[in-house]
């Protein structure tokens, strides 16, 4: 099933070894249900504590897709929508999740994934400017994805300045790390879970692409912002039956400081395949400091390439060329760095 | 953490240990996402197989609340209602998950948790009967739990029944089988997967409390009932990245038949407590052929039994007696049942 | 298209002829539209007055049914539901209406069309009491009719009494007055506007049923409970491009206290009605002071009646007697009263 | 309260006199609600007999974001959205009111309010081609308004193309008529009542802006298609309890043709105000044929201009410009035209 190089995304492995033996171990141990567990607040306090931030509330839940419909939801009013750059993951791929729960995302435009400070203060200086704005969705939000879908990373500074425009408006602030295990590990860095946890109203620490199994932790790092979110999340249906599952994939990446470290294999493989694409001539379609390889490449070579390589299709290029993606992960391996270098 | 014997619910394990050797072997394996692998691919073989239903559609969820709420939401029209029991889990302990996709739940009295096929006949009469009816809520589709909520199951006929109610009336029949494994392995039910498969619109094999870590099987006989179930799934924000996760379960679960024989243990057990429970003089609430048991106790005596089991509470029965609920699993071992009615 | 006399409902005729004439004088003046003009600022100064609540807010929406889904989604949190009779109007005859907008209606029973406040006191106790209350709809409101669907009124008291349940559990008090005017009419009642805005958190005087062409005015005596409701509103699709229509009904409703009389002739035909059906020796199926007279008739003899009088099936009393309405209304002539006694 | 000049919108004023007698007429008359009366049947029937369709379904409904919302859940399936331009009603000025209902509006650019039939084509087949479009909204109708919001028209050419393309992908057509009797009053106008009944799924007869008080009519050419509308209306809370008034409306809009008509004035008067700003050196900021009206004017005129007129800011052109729009209506007077005129 596996002879082919598999860099077509970042959730094609399981989990990292200590978790699957943790998971072995605590098998046949019976528990509360629904996250009450003990495991599950012992995931909860580590990462309240690599948060600097021991008041917050943790919950956690199973995808990504998931969290941002159930935070979305829990953090606006009905009638409010997100602001989210027009390549944000809730504009384009979770097949309307955000408007089921009845809320419209405000698609502003990105540079390289990123909304810019300027461009959301923007429209929000234009939306109260406007003498109709009572009859237009009130943005009630700010959505980031950090890293980016384009695996661009904001800067603290950034940060900062969309903390103050959320203060300015009095709206929410809500950072969706489904990546950010490649963010904390990339050395461009400048933002640490501390950070987000002081500028964020909420945000979610991702497990699924970075070494659990499954699973998203919730951030909230003022839990009076969100009354009775374990109920919210049971309405979206969200809420896991053997939470302590969870807590298990946060408690092992959690200790140690396991979490902040997991990228780094993925952020070094993905440099080293850079360099041998830069090397052999190969055109960069633009470069960032995460797990993410864009390159544009000639149809005639991907043909070659796709017999030992599954990469991802990001758009078409022009008719020769088509850009493609390489993502490595926390489990990529020197051998498959290697092999890939060799194949392109 | 252990120390107690728990028979409080029947998802306070982890899973069966082919599943966890399963996902052990294939832990770093690299596979496709979203239930597009191959080992999803076997799960759902073996399940048409085991329904006998070749043309079956197979997804595979998360969790039951998750699963009911998609499911109704995908067979119903916008402005029908679905018909449960007023004990029915959809009815109770969801949250408002399914009025959070805009339908209305209408209930009809139970009789230990089962809806009579009579009651939801008069429902539909009266409906059509009402000259206000185009200002209601159009029933659209009738919701059984089996086992029910109480552990009670339905017969061959009534499901029969049910189906030709249904038919009669132009709408469609779900079952929520959270707990289909200990309807399957009871020696009172007459009820085949196959049966499921062939009465059935639409109805989900209980994962979660049936010896999987987590996830539910939706199984659609007619598929052309649901175009598009996976983006109505993925709307839901249910749909598994890693999906080979749920594909192992299920892909053990129906190796040689495990699924059918698994419930087993759970019923001898619950068996072996009642007769204890009974010899002991203790008063049964009522009975039913599956893995929940129902008692009516002195609060005396729990105050000294719950210092070494868990149960559940179930209600009030007067100022000196509560019902409560053991149940027992797929895992429930002989010693934890002897050490049970030991200490009963 | 009038031959037959017509007691069917009390929606039947168009409105007020103040209502008719100041239309006809206004109808080519400009104004602003959304109800943003001078009458139906006029309009708000007069409900406010009557109401003795300076400062209340007052929107004027089309219809009941749209009244009450705006409100009570505007009133609840995304998940909580609306604790209800089960025969509210809300419970039975909106197609579903608050559900589509995602919340669940928690019925309870009722006594006449009345919800007793130990009932709704008891609920909550119950829900807050259940160890599983997070996994269950948090009841967030209170929903009364006044009159009832059954012509049954509420008294002071235990419009106090709902408020102090209310408060003791922090949730809201919201009554819909779709026939508000014939309780004010009704000598047995001893509630007031005033009344009304004292206990209430939102409330609506009903104009269609009361003497108004169409519309409702929503008063909500502390406009902080529901910031952005202009937003609300529109975004329910309920705000009326033309809104001076709406403020015109209201502005001659509460001209000199009309509103407070006009039912009086509704209230008068149906006393004379019960008083003669009464001396005919029908069979009243129940009393209620407002403008509905529910009674018991031979199915031989409705078949008489309805060549010459339009009534409302009620419900089927047994195989040979029918329970029917009739309804007067604030139009309803002496003629016609007499009319109808003499067709009985 | 009328002393200025009014070109601020077109539903500024009331009623065609017709209407206005016919409700005064009828004002006392008794029928029964909904819709269910004759007036309202006539008033379909003749509706049904302009847009050559005996077989249509008519409805009627108050106002146009509350049109849109119903038929667009109407049309859609729950997991679809809507195309639409980006500056579509619908997309802009609706509050939300499509998202909550679940749907995303798919935005597109626009030429001076229209969407090219090309630009719909695109989205549809990159859609479709796209290897992740089932994690993505699936397009399920297209929405155009007509006249557009910048008061341009389709012809019948672009109508064709867009049928074309729905049958093509499998999706719906509806047009958005709340301006509709502008487009048929204008001479450059090639498309006919009987042209939309030809090409669309579903389209709505505007009233509230076309010379009635308040109200649209939707066209279903093909009634099979959308299934209990009536029901879905009532969900919607957008079924009027006297419906006969919305009957009237259009009854007396559909007497004689005088819909066809209706719009003339306000064409005459549109024509009449750009000769002359024109004549006076104003600067066009993009003509169309229909009774809206955009111009830049210097800020320093429009000080003066706003003190005599109303008028609808339309955007800051530059830091000494503005676009505004003047909007006649069916109702505006030569007396009014010249006085504008006069004052520029």
């Amino acid at each position: 099933m596996n002879e082919k190089l598999n860099f077509g995304s970042d959730y094609t492995r399981g989990a990292h070894p200590a978790i699957m033996q943790r998971m072995l171990e605590t098998n046949m141990m019976q528990t509360a249900g629904y996250g009450l567990d003990e495991i599950s607040e012992s995931a909860r306090r580590r990462i309240r504590e690599a948060c600097g931030c021991e008041q917050a509330a943790v919950e956690f839940l199973v995808g990504g897709t998931q969290t941002n419909a159930v935070m979305i939801d829990a953090l606006l009013k009905t009638y409010q929508g997100v602001l989210a750059a027009e390549t944000g993951h809730i504009s384009t791929h979770e097949a309307g999740a955000i408007e089921a729960g009845g809320h419209k995302v405000l698609t502003l435009p990105h540079r390289f994934g990123k909304l810019a400070p300027e461009s959301a203060e923007k429209y929000l200086a234009d939306y109260y400017n406007d003498a109709n704005h009572d009859h237009m969705v009130m943005p009630g939000m700010i959505y980031l994805s950090h890293p980016t879908e384009y695996g661009t990373l904001y800067s603290k500074a950034e940060l900062a300045a969309f903390r103050e425009i959320c203060d300015k408006y009095g709206i929410s602030l809500y950072v969706d790390g489904a990546r950010l295990a490649y963010a904390l590990a990339s050395p461009e860095s400048d933002v640490t879970l501390r950070d987000l946890a002081k500028y964020c109203d909420a945000f979610y620490i991702g497990g699924t692409k970075c070494g659990a199994l499954f699973g998203e932790a919730v951030v909230v790092p003022d839990p009076k912002k969100i009354p009775h979110l374990f109920t919210i999340i049971k309405q979206h249906g969200a809420l896991l039956a053997k939470g302590r599952l969870l807590g298990i994939q946060f408690d092992e990446l959690f200790r140690d400081g396991l979490y902040e470290r997991i990228g780094e294999p993925a952020i070094r493989a993905a440099e080293s395949i850079k360099k041998a694409l830069r090397e052999k001539g190969y055109r960069l379609y633009f470069d960032n400091p995460t797990n993410q390889i864009f390159y544009v490449m000639e149809n005639e070579v991907l043909k070659k390439l796709e017999e030992k390589v599954e990469y991802s299709f990001w758009e078409k290029y022009d008719d020769d060329h088509t850009v493609i993606r390489f993502a490595t992960d926390w489990g990529t391996t020197e051998e498959e760095t290697r092999a890939l270098i060799d194949a392109l």
